[in-house]
């Protein structure tokens, strides 16, 4: 098996109309909708990345601050951004357009966190993850901090123990 | 309008059977089409704290630590634990069920908001919650805590000013 | 395997939003999707009475009074009545609301039939119901007069055998 | 408008693929999806007598006894037996076939009831329907029959007053 | 296996009503949905032909001429045109009715060809096809000149090898 | 209105995993699915071009080589080839993945022809459509070859007409 991989060899991009059923009483995709089509496109990326068959292990924030409307197309963009021996923190970029408007708007960022399995479903290691780019190293760099709010979050880590977030939240980034 | 409603007046049930195409290569419920049915559930909730039309602010962390497997039987559970002028954040509690087994596991547990609007989109006023019991009392204590990580994650509000939660993350809590 | 199980034992919500594709051209719920949320509720609670796989044997005739329009919240509740050896009476109440008008109203009440099954298809025995209630009583002693209707509807009981069902129509009841 | 109408001109068939999703968790199609069908064929085929919107008034009894395999053909065959002045009772007969192995079975009878309505949904005359065959004579004299178990059911009629029913159940044809 | 089977053995009927989901922004039914139900109804005609599973190995050009609007009721049939060793032509007539508005159109004529294999997807014989109606003479003829276009097209045949395909084109047909 | 633009400026990416529903027996997506999947990303891709509300007009000889099974990863591409007044011939490449075995092999390569309309469904001029590669211009040229095909199947030019595609057939290409 490859030992590393680059970030941006698990890019992968997802194009959806938005369909009626899709929609809420307003007319607007439904935010758990748009959360099914952002774990597709996440496990894709961390399929691409692993050559394996990955498992959701975990969603991190999701903030919902456009109203998509129908017949809207949406873009999703997954890219890993950094590998911990079995998982993998993918990013998960979402835009809305309404292309007769010619409008197009940054709606959603979200971190989704996929664990690579073997057929009985049991964790195994996955390629380190290589980056490239200033905003590539930026992700790596914060993975760590988010992996810890996780492990806070979920109860597996003392929010004593988790340096970078209180880093982060004293202001020290 | 009520100005106040209790939080058990919010209370809502649902109960799903999986079925193929809900399910990933391992014969397994998707995190996504979990979070999709949680959005549905926390909207009905939201809706009838409010008896408004709804729409989904943000999701908090969710995580995947159980399997489900095809033919199990979801059980969602989603309850307002606090509201903040036009929004509600909505406790949703999941477990999964293997009838015929008769094993029964807690699978999930997250924090969904969503804002009341008029038949035009616009953010409007809902009733105050109101606790009765200690389990309702620690969700309505804790709410300002993960609404402060909320908007912190958001970018809308400084860490320096997120005091609940740094209260917390400092081990005061 | 339990000989015995209360009637309340097998109490089943579930909760579903009316969606664009669930609806007819004057958009209301078609009564076809209807049946098919109650053959799913109605089965997910005769699992629990039996904790076996169950299969639909029959529907009683279920008539269609309401509209439910596009957006309403439907609430399905399933419980066993009576079982009698392999097969189960459930009875499916519905109650569509439109929460931000605060309307709700009694929709539907159906009986369906279930046959708990083993891997092989085959019917296997269910516990005895135990009724607590008033309610929980009259259902019980309906169910015979229901199944005799069925039987005769279905040809496998001759009309001058279904001495129930005769007493009831000739006003004895 | 017309005013009668042979009900041969309403003969409607359907014919379905089992896909995975219409299973339950022994691979048989499940009742509430066959049901599903049925209300839709037997819709287009009240609209085909009325050339008007029409929606599902009730389901008689239906009974499941053959389990249909996932990658089974269905046929449906909607016709209607008869008419009273704005409801149609149309007829459903269902067919399953295994067609690489040369096996087709009936499943399923059953006896649908529609309503013609307006654009505002009022109930609207449709025109009166005129047997040619004996067997389609044999269905329009049991219509009557029928239609007081579902007055009765419903509890809107009278057990007293089932003429045609009581005749029926005490031998009487 | 039958050697010979007449190709009005095959002739497959599917009746369908467009709702919400199926359509695109101007509330019609997309064309990928109407190729979605041919390929169906394409199917299950090509297995009655051959009594086996088939495959979709290809579809000719299909032309949409007619929007089909929301609540119309397609029907759709198939019939085996003509079959060579291991392959089935099938033409697929479509028409949509707006039933209430008494307008039926003729909307699609499309030939789609069908493999018939074996359980491990092997291609396998299938009877030859019997003419009987002016109209499947005309059909069978035409068959050979779409199939070496099909061949053309795909690159499995050179242009100067087509002699049916080119004396239709020069018109000697 | 742009009066031109480069077919670069239209390219659509569509990544999408075969759920157990869009199978057929073999567990292998049904052709019928992969058109529906075509349609979209190409209806899509020429609203890109146009920035009109677009609707199918028709789709060209499709054949389908591989089976692509259930798991797989299904990567669409779509970009306008040539407009021609108010329609844009778009040629779509498929190729599916199992990412865990690495393999990826193409699929198919079709040409759909989608027509910019106002919001009355009326035809509407696109921008004319700049080519940069080589590519790019081998397929401008061969659109006026199979426009002429698709005319002269639709039975709206004949044969003699067809210049461009008889220079082909005649070997002349």
């Amino acid at each position: 098996m490859t030992k590393t991989k680059y970030v941006s060899e698990s890019l992968t991009t997802m194009t959806e109309m938005i369909f009626p059923n899709d929609t809420n009483t307003l007319g607007n995709l439904m935010g758990g909708n748009l959360m099914r089509m952002m774990d597709v496109v996440g496990a894709i990326c961390a399929q691409k990345h692993s050559n394996r068959i990955v498992v959701t292990a975990s969603v991190d924030n999701v903030s919902f601050k456009e109203s998509i409307p129908l017949g809207s197309v949406v873009t999703l963009q997954a890219k890993v951004t950094r590998a911990f021996s079995s998982s993998m923190e993918v990013v998960i970029d979402v835009w809305a357009e309404n292309i007769p408007a010619q409008e197009r708007v940054s709606t959603n960022k979200a971190f989704f966190t996929f664990v690579a399995v073997d057929q009985s479903g049991r964790p195994i290691d996955v390629p380190i993850s290589l980056t490239e780019t200033d905003d590539e190293k930026a992700l790596y760099e914060g993975a760590l901090r988010r992996r810890q709010l996780r492990l806070v979050l979920a109860g597996r880590m003392k929010p004593s123990e988790a340096t970078e977030l209180k880093t982060f939240l004293n202001g020290g980034e």
